[in-house]
């Protein structure tokens, strides 16, 4: 990275977050905005720019990204009640920082409407 | 699986649907009911319940799912404007088919709420 990545920043413990879990390939972070009880985001250490950049990425990553997705949301105590994972990509989706990331929600009733 | 399972039919083809990509792991196939102008779905051809399951899951095959929805969102046209990828786990969020799968919806603007 050239340019400066909050995401980066936190998995490298440069910037200060909520830290629920980090190993060698994952960190997962309390949202500083959350949308939902449980708010929580799932990020590669390494930089991914998004999804889109699945298919130049290893699937083990990507896989081990939703592991922990669902171990943090068993930790939250979301796991029986439910929850939703979920990546925006680019702009239809409001992506807004461009570090890939998956969010974990839950804690309440999530709206039906996905789009 | 000794109970019937819709998208354990569609991966084995004794069901139709509208396909978009299928191997050995994963198959991808158009929702019935869009939310989007764009709305497929990815799902494992293994029966796998929720992503709650996914750390008894091969993290490669959670990717593979990761990278076929980044796939299937490209031949869709969609990966310059934009999408989302969302699986959601149990009543809270609404899970309607207790088969593993990940929704890939754009093609037009969406709904910044993600809860």
């Amino acid at each position: 990275m050239t340019t400066r990545c909050i995401f980066c920043e936190i998995a490298s413990g440069r910037q200060p977050a909520r830290v629920v879990h980090q190993d060698d390939l994952v960190t997962a972070f309390w949202d500083i905005h959350p949308q939902a009880r449980v708010h929580i985001l799932v990020i590669p250490n390494q930089h991914v720019t998004s999804l889109r950049e699945a298919e130049e990425v290893d699937a083990a990553l990507l896989g081990r990204c939703l592991q922990v997705a669902a171990r943090v949301a068993r930790e939250a105590g979301i796991a029986e009640s439910g929850y939703r994972v979920l990546t925006n990509v680019g702009p239809d989706a409001g992506q807004s920082v461009y570090h890939l990331h998956f969010h974990v929600l839950g804690g309440n009733r999530l709206r039906l409407a996905l789009g």
